[in-house]
């Protein structure tokens, strides 16, 4: 090892102890993606990482290729599981790039999906960056002549990976698959960082030089909100969007029996044919989201569902970007998750409530609408409910309630106080309908002054979506 | 169905609630566990109790069978896993006594294994009970006439399986394997509920009544501590285990260097077998174990081990049995995880700082080697090591880091607080080198004066341990 070497490494080893140190003020999450054609300088550059950071504090999320095939959710879903909180930093080997670029290796993708996935990593990658995290890639690449030496050298070695013999001889071809895909999936805001790998120390310092520069330069607060609320006051007179009327309920205890039944035989057919079935209610308080749900899930097997109610992120969540919890969430294949408030409650409530500045909320239609593409181009059904009821009918409900023994837990102080920003709420409401309705997610706007006939309307809904996938 | 079973069942569902509403406020949990020959009445009975308790507060942990051979940790995992917070209910299908009846009936377990299994479940519910949780156990029969008649009724219809078919044939041979084991995993604070399922009405009706009798009469508080801390002061003079003293070092670089070689290649040999390690550190403020850490995975690759610093517990982790947050970490076959601190937190800041009472923490020694015993029966390589320093060289250790810049972060006010406690930390240490210094998990007690002959020390027994195991 020369002694520059070693000089350098030792005050790159300080510096980014230094600044690891500050990360938690920081309050931003950094991760670190580690990829590129050189697999065994990928590996040797996070272990030096790992000598020159503290590694008690750095999470290595390494996806081992086999995890591939398996997966039974949206192919990115394991990338925001592992997401580092605010103050975390981690370093990915094997992240969402390498991984399209390992299937486009191996499976031949056809262009089209190659081009989605090409998008959705650049929809994935940008939330993240919007959201404060500092994204840092680096593509490690190694000159022909190098790796054919390298691999001499192993041969006869206990290092020798027979991996690394395919990995060169598919060399050509792997550069012309990924060098297109680099291209695509880099801004000025998150580049790919190509580096040499020839020289390994020269790498490493490299690599490390980076890190600290973008950590040096990285800023303690979030940029400037640039966005202001834009809520035309205009809107808020009404809900705008065409209401569905529910049909007339006639005889309800035997048209809710029969469409459960039928419910519960799609729901096991569905299991077989492991589709996937996500729901959601959104909905002012008392407009029967509840009630609603409990109908749905009566016949179905309890193993096969889960009902996720939504409340304030807790402070792990915080610390998140606002979707991590509800990827955390989907259902695997052949399983239904109900979300009881789900995401819209960024737009919705947090937008209200100040809780989300106005650039954070808007820029969430747009991070919505590609969340939900994802979950519908994995195969996913995806059924989202607005169940809607009138001022003066939510008022009549909440009396009723506070009359019912057992429902008048559910009627506090703060549902009257949420009342006064009613018409605060339509607007967001309305919003909300114009700009997350999509071809892939449209919303079924119910009406659900009839409780009943609006419980009978969510399950035929359900069931008709079921059967036209199935 | 009858009116009064309409009528009771009304009833039950508003007591249900009512009773689920104040979960909350009992700040324990409750496991519900629905088990039983009777395979359709389980599910029926689920989905009953769903309809009773709002299901959306619910969380049903249906365990397939297919996990099972799969699992590469230890067999209670997963249980640990999905364990109810305060507060919350869970109901479990195919639970810890399920599977292992499984497993008799399919895999002809020998006699050692299953007495261990059994063993292995009295502590897991009794460290449950003891927690505060509540757990309800039902054990669900048919008479085999009856299972006949339900079979005839189903054999020509959608609901038809043919598992249901087997589960008849090997009725008999199935009694004679779960009837010793229901016997010898209950007591009188955890018994199972048998249930004859024939009439599947009043099977629902008695589920539903004796859970509501368990939360009626279950205590808001948690019972009176007994407990009494019998530190014996007498016993704070010093570290009274034999302390390893290290081989002293001649050239450290080489060692090092030959030790971290090594090392690498046996994980590598470790990861190809499968082979799980654990390796814990415990010590006083500046013993050393952050510097042992980082020399002990210094060449492993980065995606093979993780590094788990123990902290105070956060909301969600004070909220679940203690050792929760550790089972969580567990590594999967063929991975390293270290704790820098573990579960060891329990009899030392716990209990000299009081978070723990004296029962807590005196039963803790027992819950401890039950659950290392866990991990070592899984085949898992476990090693202990507490580095010693006296107080004068803490004391020195701490001046040090305050004259060093890129140290100075780790020296704060509490750890000169925590000084002051010295003789009770004595104490605790003592107790706790005493009492869970196993034959399954020995502690190797490392003088840590000479920090990089420790260093090599723990290296070495890392390295013998392995070696003997591979």
């Amino acid at each position: 090892m020369p002694a520059s070497f070693k000089k350098q490494s030792q005050s790159l080893h300080l510096a980014l102890l230094d600044q690891q140190r500050q990360l938690h003020s920081k309050n931003r999450p950094v991760m670190i993606v580690i990829a590129g054609d050189d697999r065994i300088g990928r590996q040797h550059a996070i272990n030096r990482l790992m000598t020159w950071f503290d590694p008690r504090f750095v999470r290595v999320n390494a996806y081992t290729p086999q995890e591939q095939p398996s997966s039974d959710r949206p192919w990115l879903w394991r990338f925001w599981r592992d997401l580092p909180a605010a103050g975390q930093l981690s370093i990915t080997l094997r992240d969402w790039t390498a991984t399209l670029i390992t299937d486009g290796l191996n499976q031949d993708l056809d262009d089209a999906t190659l081009a989605r996935r090409i998008e959705q990593i650049n929809q994935f990658e940008q939330a993240l960056i919007d959201d404060g995290t500092l994204l840092i890639k680096f593509w490690l690449t190694l000159s022909e002549s190098a790796h054919e030496t390298r691999l001499t050298e192993l041969r006869h070695t206990p290092y020798y990976d027979p991996k690394d013999e395919l990995a060169f001889r598919r060399y050509q071809q792997a550069r012309a698959i990924y060098e297109p895909i680099l291209a695509q999936t880099q801004t000025p805001e998150r580049p790919w960082h190509s580096i040499q790998g020839d020289d390994p120390q020269q790498r490493d310092l490299t690599i490390g030089q980076t890190i600290l520069e973008q950590l040096n330069r990285w800023q303690t607060h979030r940029p400037l909100e640039t966005g202001t609320d834009t809520a035309d006051t205009a809107e808020s007179s009404a809900i705008k969007v065409r209401l569905r009327q529910p049909d007339p309920v006639i005889d309800y205890a035997q048209q809710l029996e029969d469409a459960q039944s039928e419910l519960q035989t799609l729901m096991n057919r569905a299991f077989q044919a492991k589709q996937s079935v996500i729901c959601l209610f959104e909905g002012v308080d008392a407009a029967g989201k509840g009630g609603a749900i409990r109908r749905l899930v009566h016949h179905l097997d309890a193993g096969q569902y889960q009902i996720v109610p939504i409340a304030a992120p807790d402070e792990a969540e915080k610390a998140h970007h606002y979707l991590w919890r509800f990827w955390r969430q989907i259902p695997a294949d052949g399983h239904l998750t109900i979300f009881d408030r789900s995401w819209y409650g960024r737009v919705l409530v947090e937008r209200v409530e100040g809780y989300a500045s106005p650039s954070e909320w808007q820029r969430a239609y747009q991070e919505i609408n590609d969340f939900e593409a994802q979950l519908t181009d994995h195969g996913c059904v995806l059924l989202k409910f607005w169940l809607h009821i009138d001022q003066a009918e939510q008022l009549a409900r909440f009396e009723a309630r506070e009359r019912t023994p057992h429902k008048q837990h559910k009627i506090t102080d703060e549902d009257y106080r949420n009342r006064k920003q009613w018409s605060a709420y339509e607007a967001a409401i309305n919003h909300m309908l114009t700009h997350t309705d999509t071809e892939h997610g449209p919303w079924i706007v119910l009406d659900a002054l009839d409780k009943k006939a609006a419980r009978i309307s969510v399950l035929k809904a359900v069931i008709a979506k079921l059967k036209t996938q199935l």
